[in-house]
């Protein structure tokens, strides 16, 4: 399967990495973080994507891992401005460590990511420095967002996909499109990859959303209805407003404005089934499924070849094949 | 006189950049903090550099605003690893706003910086790339020596200039060395370009050192001996240690491990004086202002166009021509 032999790849990788970095006690962290476990999605996306154009894994290595380093970055700072303190199970690095500590070494992390653009040609250099950061700064956009929406009471639907899209879809797309940059893929090509990237980040954030309350706690590896008890207005709470008559709306702004926990996860289940909010949500899915599949069909190399970032999308919005 | 020329064509494109950033109130706090006063010693050092091998200023805009954004990105973070409220007399981005759009803004600033490089020829680009990243990590080394020596208490003399090289002197060396690299000088002048500005900035620091204790409050703008008063292992100290006998050194160290402020700074004063620990780190000063004019005479170009750099040299280094 070529998922697990990737990600086995980007784990050996990464470790070899982490043993060329310095003596320097701002490398600990770094360290500690990526021997967290981690599904390694951007990463084995850009492998998938170089091996549409070229048999040897290894040149998209660098690439590779320059998105799962800044991806890292990203999680070490959010953890802090997030007031995390347990990511993947462990603790995170300024509970581990301090803030200083978490600072210092996630700005590392942002500066590790771009010296793996190093390895690159050139002309190839300059177009992937210029994609990365695009992408870093929308990243960054994102996380503003997400911080400016803390303060309000009232986000809309645009803004809210708005801010997915940065946070994570972003960064997906910028994975894939990197495997057509380095292997000088024709400007239609890069663009459909870029694509076929915003289309499953979107798809796997509101699918994510979804399963938050709809799904098996088990599978979720959270308590269930998490986002509700935080109030958090994700896709489910902006599907059951657009859905609502008058009634269900002051249920579903009640529900939000409340600080009672009892009961609370029951009765906006409840509410989304009978707006149908659910069955929107997940048409949501499906729409940016098939989107994505549609930039997949418009890359011009044998569909043969496809196959893997077919299975990727499949596996990542868990459609039957 | 060409320093206010460059000053003010910094400042001025400074301006352009912020014009050029999007929306997001992320952005506010950078637009803040580059209107703070401030010398724009690097850019300007960069545009100096560039004149030895072009006339076309503007041609070294982005690899000096590189440098300048990337500094202000360390200042925004290491203010609030310092707990630092006053930057330049206005309050620090983490009093004005808070914690988190300080890390955050940090963030972009770093990538901005990045951005900047992206104007360039792709082989060109390749080398500020390099150099920037190896420059970048090597000031986040260097503040964590800074973070590492706050929980020790017996820093070496040897750690100590390390620290004050990777955190001062090698964003100066790079200031000057992007401008041989962007006109594509040779690897010596590249290289002479960066020792001189490690050799400045070792100076500049040490002679801050010494001002700290033996300058004028009103031209070091700080409270006289504020190093001293926060028991701060400078330059001075560690002349002080190498210049005493085993008395002397008794009173270095019930000076430094004491917490009472009154007649402490006089104190060290006296002692200093006594030990000609003064005299030793004027001494330093002149060591590295001398490697610093050395690196310049080594550059293959008339020694008429070489004037800029050195009185920038002695500006900075408060020499007499």
């Amino acid at each position: 399967m070529i998922f697990n032999q990737y990600y086995d790849l980007v784990n050996k990788s990464l470790s070899s990495l982490i043993d060329s970095l310095g003596e320097s006690s701002i490398y600990d962290p770094i360290k500690y973080f990526f021997e967290l476990p981690s599904k390694r999605i951007r990463p084995i996306a850009t492998l998938i994507s170089n091996k549409l154009f070229n048999n040897d894994d290894d040149f998209a290595i660098p690439a590779a891992l320059a998105n799962e380093v800044f991806h890292n970055f990203t999680l070490v700072h959010d953890d802090i401005m997030d007031s995390s303190k347990i990511r993947r199970g462990n603790d995170t690095v300024h509970i581990k460590w301090d803030l200083n500590q978490a600072i210092l070494s996630g700005d590392s992390m942002l500066i590790l990511s771009y010296t793996l653009l190093e390895k690159y040609d050139p002309k190839i250099q300059k177009e992937l420095l210029k994609l990365f950061n695009e992408t870093a700064l929308l990243i960054c956009e994102g996380q503003q967002l997400d911080l400016d929406f803390e303060q309000k009471n009232d986000i809309d639907y645009e803004n809210y996909l708005k801010m997915i899209k940065y946070k994570t879809a972003v960064l997906l797309a910028s994975s894939l499109k990197m495997g057509g940059i380095i292997n000088s893929a024709s400007y239609a090509d890069s663009e459909a990859l870029y694509q076929c990237g915003i289309n499953i980040g979107l798809a796997f954030q509101i699918q994510d959303d979804y399963l938050d309350l709809f799904g098996n706690q088990d599978k979720i590896g959270k308590r269930v209805g998490g986002d509700v008890i935080e109030n958090k207005k994700t896709i489910l709470y902006h599907m059951c407003k657009r859905n609502s008559n008058s009634e269900q709306l002051d249920i579903l702004n009640h529900i939000y404005n409340s600080k009672e926990i009892k009961g609370k996860v029951q009765k906006a289940k409840s509410l989304f089934t009978e707006t149908k909010a659910d069955e929107s949500t997940k048409d949501l899915v499906k729409y940016y499924s098939d989107l994505a599949l549609e930039s997949i069909e418009k890359i011009q190399i044998d569909s043969n070849l496809k196959e893997d970032l077919i299975s990727l999308t499949n596996l990542l919005l868990e459609r039957k094949n």
